[in-house]
This record gives structure tokens, sequence and C-alpha cells, in this order.
């Protein structure tokens, strides 16, 4: 019996390099660019993208913030880094120190550009085509000189449901793309497609693709079976197992009552390592017992432990593993049964510092 | 017009401080010990406990893991730290290294620690009196020798319903507790409450306070008004804005549509941020114009973005400050709104580095 505290957070990066190649070659005419943004949804920007630098020959990398492209520089010295939240007085700094590309998505961030350019760095034009949230609106690219026009180095816009590859949002954008893109910026290279939109075909991949999501393993295409390969396992130690009479209560406010006697195992993870307090009572972990047994998740989730009924499963005992995450319960798994989407389940996890971290690859 | 993109999270000390007191002075006859685990709920545990040992004579103070008891060490070099999960062999080298007490809450731990007891530590022993959680049961105790007993420095137990004032579990556990510490522990300091705990009054008090949640400002006695103070804001700059013309859709999956033209102000921050999606089409967002105005959450929240309806309050700009936690709309409130406890959303809410972090006091 090994006595063991710590939740441990394993990623595999040589899983997140095969997914990163599936996507590319579903979209061999496309630069692929990685979206590594929120420290690579919180499964480490910087290993991600050395990773993907050296041997997946990534050259483009996308980030929200610029001071996440200031951490990556010295990962990915070559590399082009466009910060999709742009550029404004409290990261300009950035910009200039680790040659970072703005993503410019309203008039006001061009005026201040415009005012400030930064020598050398052609930035990207993010315009509006039917999320309606960042960018140029027509209008607004109308107003634009075509010495306004010819600072930008890329044509960007970003899809509202290509997740959903029968929704009629998705070609009503395509067309505003390259309706738009036509009478603005002929000549420039287009980015439209994040890793749903490659699955969408060849029109919506146009001249680069931007590799998220399904880089990390989640199903973008949820409408066919998942192609990617899974890439974090999450795994936390039993710090205690107890006989639970009938009539107990378990967890905060008791909203969980034994009407039999139970065995339970107390698991050393919570909602203060990211897993959703909305799958108290709802949501499971796994053990392995020469086959996979499954443990429902009993009371509330608490910041730092987890409770589960192991009545059916007799061999757990303290130092056990238990699994919260796995190539069988992925991502997309846990999101499902806490009634949100993996992009927000991963970006929480990777951030407590109480994990232990293993990459691997 | 400011041109600016990142969000801010502003953390007032003085206010940790004021409702540490403020709690401190509700139990005068128990020592008053900091819960500073998970980063003290992510708002910092290094200057959150450095304040508390300068300024509020704290002396003890909890965490949940090893590890964030080493990096407290040097802010508190005099005060005991406690590891609320335990000691086991992914973590004895720090209770080494910088003498920390572990919470021994099974036989099992106890064995490993008896095997590989630390000179000049005694650990606490965790008792279970309803949680159903952590702790000895009443047969694991009968069955400890008086030797082994007489190792331990404090017996602590947890409420599980304390923040309902009149929940029968708390003079249930309350009374298992000291039946408990009567038979097995007679002469050891005890300490049963959190928080919420301290407001059910002097007999749930016991020896030592373990205060975490309401120094932090969460409301923990629900059932009156709250009496902390405010400890968390949290704002985000317009990066744009945008007329919506009616029948448009609004973010992923087009969850959104707008039945009349609307103005809409897109904000940066999301759920990578900590605010939960749970928000979509639910939460809201406020600006400051000579008075406090309303803007409602549209859309499903991405990532890095939030999008509101600004319609009736046409003075937001570019750059203007959104307000997403303060004192009039707190992390209780936000909380609410989103379906989750306040614990939730400031655990996750600290731990994005792409937040300018603010600590006054």
């Amino acid at each position: 019996m090994s006595i063991l505290t710590r939740p441990i957070l394993e990623i595999n990066l040589n899983h997140v390099l095969d997914n990163y190649n599936l996507l590319k070659n579903l979209a061999p005419q496309a630069a692929a660019a990685a979206v590594v943004k929120d420290d690579a949804y919180g499964l480490g920007a910087a290993a991600v993208s050395r990773k993907l630098y050296l041997e997946g020959g990534c050259r483009a990398f996308f980030v929200a913030h610029a001071v996440e492209g200031a951490r990556l520089r010295p990962e990915i010295p070559e590399a082009a880094i466009y910060v999709l939240q742009g550029i404004g007085e409290d990261n300009r700094g950035l910009f200039v120190e680790h040659n970072l590309i703005p993503v410019i998505s309203a008039p006001e961030m061009l005026a201040y550009w415009e005012k400030e350019p930064i020598a050398g760095i052609m930035p990207v034009i993010h315009i509006e085509t039917g999320l309606n949230r960042l960018g140029f609106r027509e209008k607004e690219l109308a107003a634009l000189s075509s010495r306004q026009r010819a600072q930008f180095a890329m044509v960007m816009s970003h899809l509202a449901c290509a997740d959903a590859s029968e929704h009629f949002m998705n070609h009503h954008q395509l067309d505003n793309f390259l309706r738009l893109k036509k009478q603005y910026f002929p000549n420039l290279p287009g980015s439209l497609s994040a890793s749903d939109g490659v699955f969408l075909g060849k029109d919506f991949q146009q001249d680069m693709v931007r590799l998220g999501a399904a880089m990390y393993g989640i199903n973008t295409a949820p409408y066919r079976e998942n192609q990617m390969k899974n890439v974090v396992r999450v795994t936390a130690p039993v710090l205690q197992t107890a006989d639970l009479p009938i009539g107990e209560f378990v967890g905060y406010s008791a909203t969980y009552r034994a009407n039999s006697p139970r065995r339970i195992a107390i698991v050393s993870i919570g909602y203060g390592d990211g897993i959703p307090r909305s799958l108290s009572n709802v949501g499971k972990v796994f053990f392995y017992f020469v086959g996979l047994h499954e443990a429902r998740i009993i009371g509330r989730i608490s910041m730092d432990n987890i409770i589960c009924d192991v009545t059916d499963i007799p061999e757990v005992k303290v130092g056990d593993s238990a699994v919260l995450i796995d190539d069988f319960y992925t991502l997309d798994d846990i999101a499902r049964d806490a009634g949100t989407i993996s992009y927000e389940i991963v970006s929480n996890l990777g951030k407590n510092p109480r994990f232990l971290r293993r990459v691997s690859g």
C-alpha cells in the first residue's frame, strides 16, 4: 500500500503532435497554425509549442494575450506569434520586445496602432462575418483607405457554428468572408477556420487553419466519431476508505443519504483542482482492477476532495488511483456529464500547481 | 479613449485583515487560524498570509497540500502550517524541509507516519463526526493505543451544514465531536469550525477556528446579511462596440438572436479567466457612468471574450471597464447567477496569469 496525496495530470505531447499532423493532412494546402492561448487550454503552452515547433514544423502560433506570447517566445524563436486580443496601452511593450503580431479587430485599435506602429511588424485584420464577436464590421471596412488596408499581412475571421456541419451559419459566414476579402483584401492570405472548420472541407480551410481544441483531443466534429487521440489523463489517490452505515449523510449540506450500507472512498482532488462542482452526485470516477470499474461520485464535490461509492469494488484501498479523465472517459465525456464543454474543463484543470504534472513525449 | 486588452483582478488585503479581525472577535477565546489552501482560494496565499502574519498576528495557517505549505514557509517563518490532505510518499520531504504539520485522517496514513515520523513535529488527528469525508471513524479511534493517541497535538473535525444555522446536523456533529474528544483526547485542544461554524456560537468554536471563506468576503452565514467586507474586484476592458442589426445572431452556436436592433460591447474576459460559462445568456456586467448601469451577457461566453448588450448605455466605448465582480455584485452574487458557490468562482478566478493583479493593502 502506498500513501499518496497529490492529484496527477498527465499530458501526452506525442498525441498532441499526432493530432496536429492529422489535422494538417486534412488541410494540406493551408498553413497549419497552433492555437496555444490560455496556456494551451491549460495543458502547458511552453511544452506544447516547443513540441510542435521542433517536431511538427509549426511556425505560426496564436495566443489570446501578449503576455502569453512573451512567455512563449524563448521556446519558439523563429515562429510567428499572433495575439488575438490585440494591442493596447497595457501590452504594447511586449509586442516590441518579443516580436509579436497583433490581430486588430476594431477601428479604435487600428487608430492606436497607426499612431504607434511597430517597425517590421505587419498586423492581421480580424473581420466579422456572423459570430458578432470581435472584428471589423462591413461599414468599418468600407471606411478604410487603400493605404490603411495595405498595412495588413493577413485577414482572419472566426466561425460560430462549425461544430455542426449542417448549420446554415457556416456557409453564411464563408460567403461573407469571401465577399469581404475579395472586395477589401483581394491579395492577402486568409484564415477562417479553427479545428472545427477544418472538417468542413477545403473552402473553409483557406490559407491558414488555426488548430486548437482538436489538437488537444477534443471532438470538434461531434456529428461523427472522434478521430483525435486523447491527450489528457487525470488521476488522484484514495486518501481513505470507510463504511457508510445506512441513513448516514455525505458531504456538504448533506445532499446524499445512504439507503443501504455503502463503502466510500475519499479521493484527493476537488473543484480547486478544476473538477467541476456540477459533477456533485452526478459524475463518476474509475478504478482499474483487472477490468475497469466505475464509482459514482456521491455528495457535493468539495475544494480538495471527492467522495465516491466503491461498494461494488471491494478491491479499492488507500493509495489506489482513481481515474477522473482518460482515453475511455475523455474531456468530452466529463464535460457532457458536468453540463459544459471540454474547453472549459481543460482550461480550469491545468492551472493548479498542486497537480503533479507528467508530460510525456 | 484608452486601448486596453487585459482583465484586472484587484484584491483588497486590508479587507481580508478586517474580516479576519471581525471573525477573531466573534471567537475571542479561540485561536484564529487562517485557511489559505488552494492559493488562498485563488487570491494569492503568499500576500494574504504575510498580511495576516505581520498585521493580524496570525500564527496558524491551513493549506490542503504540502506543496502549498512549502511555498508559504518563507512568508511566515514562525507560523504553524497545517496540511489538511496529510502526509504521504509523494510529499514527505516537504514536511521535513519546511517544518509542516500533517493532519492525519486515516489509520493507513497514521501507520505510514509511525513508520517514518519526523522528529519535532506532532501531527493533528482528524476525526469524522458526520460529514463522512476525511477523518478517523469511531471504531478506528477505539483501536488506537494510548501511546498512539499521545502523539497528537490537536484534534479536529469539520462541519457539513454550518452555513445553515438551524440544520440538525450541526448539533449532531458537535455532540459527536465532544463525545469522541472526551473519550479519546480529553487533554488535547480541539478545532471543529471553519468560518461558517464561528457564527454558530462559542460551543462550536472550541480552541481553534479555521477562518477561510468569510475572510475572503464570502457570506458563510447566508441566513443573515453579510458582515464581511468585499475583497475582490474584477474588471475587463471593452475591446469593441458594434451595432447589431435585427435578426443577427451572437456567439457560438448562435444561441442569441436580436429581436430588435441592439448595440453590443465585446469585453476582454472569458471562461479561460474563470468567469463561468454557465453565465452565458444569463449573467451581467456593469458600467459606471454617473450611476451604475447593468448590461446583460448575451450569447455564449467564450474562452477569452464576453459579449454584452449595451443598447441602454450609449456612453460605453472601447477601453471602458466592464465590472464583473465588485462590492455591489460580489462573489456570492455571481455564484448564485452561475448556479454554483462563491468558493468555486474564486478558486478558478485567480489562476490565470493573463490577469493584471493589483493587490492593495
